[in-house]
């Protein structure tokens, strides 16, 4: 696809240097920078206008499944950490610790007053199973509160030492979701309706092909019985974990003491579960569609969905061609796409179009218009596409349109970037995962020094489990993979165990991650 | 007002024992609750669903006005905060403050790893002028960037010692506005835009009469040259401070270098301000619409402006009274109401209708619909709007109607709910307001110990500054008082000033507070 008639605007291309090419479209997509403050970023106005649309359409989801929004605390007393024992064992090393509640001034400076140490020291949620927990021990009493669905929108905090913006920050904006059960049959359902909820939301809304499956016995979230991902493709190859569902079993219950009592009037443990997405996911959308132009935001998810760009000569014609734009973005704005009102800009500003253009095409609006006085002569418009950028001789690809066919037409065509966004990601996808690697030598070759972009492989295995599994895990670390996930509702693979040569009772994902 | 026969829905009544009474109401209409956690609530779905609705209308207002959301960082560098003088003095007793970024197991529990103290130790964001404005100075250049008009919402925490729910909690939600101008009239005319947009929500979609006003000197955020707000009055007379605006000059730009070249080339400081509004607007408007059977939430707010009770028998009739009341839902949510779909509940949980009824009352649903089988066959309706609850012979005041007449007539009886409910308030306020109170004495007789919602009291004051504004506060003060505002385009009284015999050069209002 490479043509060197094309001038990109970006510096550096995916091919050259991905990492350097991820950080050039956060920075000249203007989606978020660093803060100055250890591990945390700024998200900026089109950054955080993306994750705006994140939580207004995945909310939607979620509360049609029956879940209603909350607030929990910021701060978990320690104690209430200490008890649930493998949860505690999985976070205990990253962790924002408040230790005094109170400044002092001193040598003309500021310093922590040591008289205001706290009694208890606060951690800053690094999630809220915990200090949930202990709400849903108040808040059910009977089989007839249940099921409990709750969830929440916050921030959350693990101290990172390498951060990277949006995939990896100490602070990060999530949703999380959490719920109780009479059965560990419910409770399952409901973690799988979870999951399902993350599958539907990234390929349908952010145009991200994903494998929703089941992590390994090594992967599990802290102190859960099971968990459950969607794992996403990078344009590197490499895997980024999208969302995941948790089945925690009774053991947050019992810490928390979360019981019910049931028809039969017995004291019982809830069955819970927790699932979240997070701000990771603007990570996912630009390593998944972004080009060596810049970002390409999925129509769903754009904040502006059809950016115009009016021709200004700050000339006497200028108020014409404004009130041109104007009204085409009027009309615009009453068409519905995706069975929403059409989210159209008209940027004004001055400045030239060209440098306008440009901006947009790195910030990844799907539909640029210009127009120009003549263009307003002839009721026309010039559309450019922006997962359609280029001509073959170089030139940006415009598409001279008449007005009216355009407006009519522009919710059709933003369905039609969104699923060609869509099918770009799940052909190449495909096309880097390999079925056919059978033995550890041929994978130690196929993930060597040399190899570009080796992608996934999927093998069939025998499930190991305890010391078995490290194994197998010790053995994949060496060439730097990890097992992604099973994914579900695959039949049993007619095929040997990968590693042991037993019989395989399932496939498995394996790759290099985020 | 009060009538014998009615038994109301609270145990405690406002007359009684307000503060008992205020408690009693965020409890049973189950909106927030102690977490347990020091000064942090949790904020329940019905509480939770309010601050839903605050946001997405306030969100609609701020945004029109040109503000784009950002997300900035939960922890500050303390040496951030030590840059703005005024600033830390007036913040620097309450802050969480973060020391340590790990926690080790320890003698089987859990302790703070001293091994993980931060180099720099990070407060929890109080409020965020000092880091905007560090992102600020990286992001003007020029008068062309200018103004810059961001808002955030997030989570804010002040160390509390005493804490009441909403009103007063160590960790709140808030939006914030932070921009920059070129011009003190520029910023200037922001600040009082943003109060504008308060006193309008307020007003507009709270139902709370509010005053917009300049605060006195000595009540100014930390760092400000100015600071305005919208004060609301309680039920109890006392004033709550509703959401303030704040000009801040060039102090913040000075500490954080906010510098912009004007069109003569010439470096110049950006003139900042910001504004916040918090979860604390619901406690107002608990303390002004809430009445002896609970909360009373204005249609604008309400989660669900009308809850469907179907009376289930648990008997065969069940499911056609249940489709029934599912027709009526539909109906209902295809009316528009304050331009937007109305916002209805189907409420089929098992369970009593009188009890669930009940249960609508004290959360404040603006109306409740009750359908029992020979409604249906007559296809009517009993509609009980909680504005109008009783009955003078202490029964709920069902009005029996056509269905298809309450259907269309729907959003006229929300828009008719919505304003009486303002009219009563500001009809409360305005008589609890006195302008006749001439001498200090009078002052002290009127808010003497035995005086039962003294409310405010509005004079003429010659707005004296420094040590002579000391001693006003310091007099006031020994009556509990404190000055609320000077109020908005209003004409210089031809009065001495209440305090020196000078003459006025404005009014104030003065009362007790939250």
């Amino acid at each position: 696809m490479s043509n060197s008639k094309i001038r990109h605007a970006l510096d550096i291309t995916r091919e050259a240097d991905f990492a350097g090419w991820y950080q050039a479209v956060v920075a000249q997509a203007d989606m978020a920078e660093e803060s100055g403050v250890r591990g945390c970023m700024v998200i900026k106005p089109w950054g955080y206008g993306i994750w705006e649309r994140i939580q207004r359409v995945l909310d939607d989801a979620i509360k049609a499944t029956g879940h209603q929004n909350c607030y929990f605390p910021l701060f978990i007393p320690l104690s209430y950490f200490a008890k649930e024992a493998e949860h505690v064992e999985g976070f205990a090393k990253e962790m924002a610790v408040v230790t005094h509640h109170r400044l002092k001034a001193e040598d003309g400076g500021l310093v922590v007053d040591p008289d205001a140490k706290l009694e208890e020291p606060l951690v800053v949620r690094p999630t809220s199973e915990t200090v949930i927990g202990q709400a849903m021990s108040r808040w059910i009493q009977s089989w007839r509160d249940l099921p409990l669905l709750t969830n929440q929108w916050a921030n959350v905090v693990r101290w990172e030492m390498r951060t990277r913006m949006f995939l990896r920050t100490s602070e990060f904006l999530w949703q999380e979701g959490h719920t109780a059960h009479a059965t560990r049959e419910e409770a399952m359902e409901h973690t799988l309706q979870s999951l399902e909820i993350y599958r539907s939301f990234a390929e349908d809304v952010m145009a991200m092909p994903v494998i929703a499956g089941e992590k390994p016995e090594n992967e599990r979230f802290p102190g859960a019985v099971s968990t459950f991902s969607i794992e996403a493709m990078m344009q590197d190859g490499k895997a980024l974990q999208a969302g995941t569902s948790h089945y925690l079993g009774t053991g947050f219950a019992k810490a928390a003491n979360i019981q019910y009592q049931d028809k039969e009037g017995q004291q019982t443990l809830c069955h819970t579960t927790s699932f979240g997405m997070s701000t990771r996911m603007i990570g996912g959308m630009i390593m998944t569609h972004g080009d060596d132009d810049g970002l390409r935001v999925p129509p769903r998810l754009a904040p502006h969905q059809i950016v115009i760009l009016p021709m200004l000569r700050e000339k006497e014609g200028d108020a014409e061609v404004l009130a041109y734009c104007e009204h085409v973005r009027m009309a615009l704005a009453e068409q519905d796409a995706f069975r929403e009102p059409v989210r159209v800009l008209l940027d004004s500003r001055p400045g030239k179009a060209a440098q306008k253009r440009w901006d947009w095409v790195r910030k990844g609006a799907p539909i640029i218009v210009e127009v120009g006085p003549r263009d307003m002569e002839n009721s026309k418009l010039a559309v450019l596409r922006r997962d359609r950028l280029w001509r073959e001789d170089g030139k940006p690809d415009f598409d001279f349109v008449d007005r009216d066919d355009f407006i009519f037409g522009a919710a059709s065509m933003l369905e039609s970037i969104q699923s060609s966004l869509y099918e770009e990601a799940r052909k190449r996808r495909d096309e880097n995962i390999r079925h056919d690697i059978e033995t550890f030598e041929a994978l130690a070759e196929h993930f060597s020094e040399t190899a570009k972009k080796p992608g996934w492989v999927k093998i069939a295995w025998s499930r190991p489990s305890g010391d078995a599994l490290e194994a197998v895990v010790e053995k994949l670390k060496s060439l730097k993979l990890t097992i992604r996930n099973t994914p579900m509702d695959e039949d049993k693979p007619e095929k040997p165990c990968f590693f042991t040569g037993e019989d395989a009772v399932e496939t498995i994902y394996v790759g290099r991650s985020y």
